[in-house]
């Protein structure tokens, strides 16, 4: 008997927070989820692969995108832009699968227009301290950038409030467990699971 | 740091649905909560110990504990008295530690006006055949009380779209995963977490 629907769970938070590795862990702990690739105009950093961290765009092509109707929510963060493709999701939640989406923080509440019912999750660092540090520590922007980021993060956690769900990772593989049970717990929604009471 | 509050969760459902056994499987999993012990007029069955599985009173008794103000939630059910003694819950969530409730439906609604962000869940039989074999099984009800007990339960889940979560108990150890993953995801609230994060 099937009793969970595809949930699309909506992974937000600044830039430093730990986004991709705290997803990477919840990967290896569940195989009902799959990761939304979103398209972005900004740089591949080292080690990042065109269809599997992100669709790597032109401003001219990601325009052309938008002006198609084909993403569910964008948004221009630290002066490039950043999108989720609708269409792979649509089919995914379809087929019951999960799937977990990596946005900034005005996506985000984009998603929420959109569909409601998907839960949106604010990661967090565990401090403004350590968030400083891991910015520094990725070695991948110019220190004007860097600074441009940290102030964003500083007004992006007081929208944190405005979240379903707060994880603070100060430990990647615990922020998966909870982002795990979140995930678990959603699926548990009356909601969603009248029907399967219901039908009987 | 501390960041989780003592959060209250209430497990209802119909007589039957298995709550006994996931919330002792559920203690297996979790030592940061405490099942809360109730009250009843009821007989004891066989096995259950007084102050262990419920605290069983005479209607004197019960009734003067109404009087006094002692019940966080109290019904009437089948012809006994149910009731949840308030202060030790109080106690236990001042004290950051959760706590669980098994208590009927109507008493589930009770604590959902007295204290509106305790989740509601409700626990189900997979299927009507099931939860009657599971009351024939039990063997301590003469035939017209079970009888009773079905019909009731088949009012009951029609109310279960009005809780917060259904979990299916079709295996005991698969049903207190749930119910653990729910409170690991209600600890996550962004209401409950969000001074944790701007307290920094």
């Amino acid at each position: 008997m099937k009793r969970n629907k595809g949930k699309l769970i909506v992974l937000s938070g600044p830039s430093g927070a730990g986004k991709s590795t705290v997803i990477a862990e919840l990967l290896k702990r569940r195989d009902d989820i799959s990761f939304s690739v979103s398209a972005t105009t900004r740089q591949p950093r080292p080690g990042e692969t065109d269809g599997v961290n992100y669709y790597f765009k032109t401003t001219g092509q990601f325009e052309s995108m938008i002006a198609a109707g084909e993403f569910l929510e964008h948004a221009c963060y630290a002066g490039n832009h950043y999108g989720t493709p609708r269409r792979p999701i649509e089919e995914q939640l379809a087929a019951g699968r999960n799937v977990i989406l990596d946005i900034e923080v005005q996506g985000a509440f984009q998603v929420r227009s959109a569909m409601p019912e998907a839960p949106l999750v604010f990661l967090c660092p565990p401090n403004m301290d350590e968030l400083e540090r891991r910015l520094r520590g990725r070695g991948t922007d110019a220190e004007d950038k860097m600074l441009i980021r940290l102030e964003t993060a500083k007004g992006e956690l007081k929208l944190a409030r405005e979240y379903d769900y707060i994880v603070i990772n100060d430990v990647a593989e615990e922020a998966a467990a909870e982002l795990d049970a979140i995930i678990t717990a959603e699926q548990c929604r009356a909601a969603d699971r009248i029907e399967f009471i219901t039908e009987e």
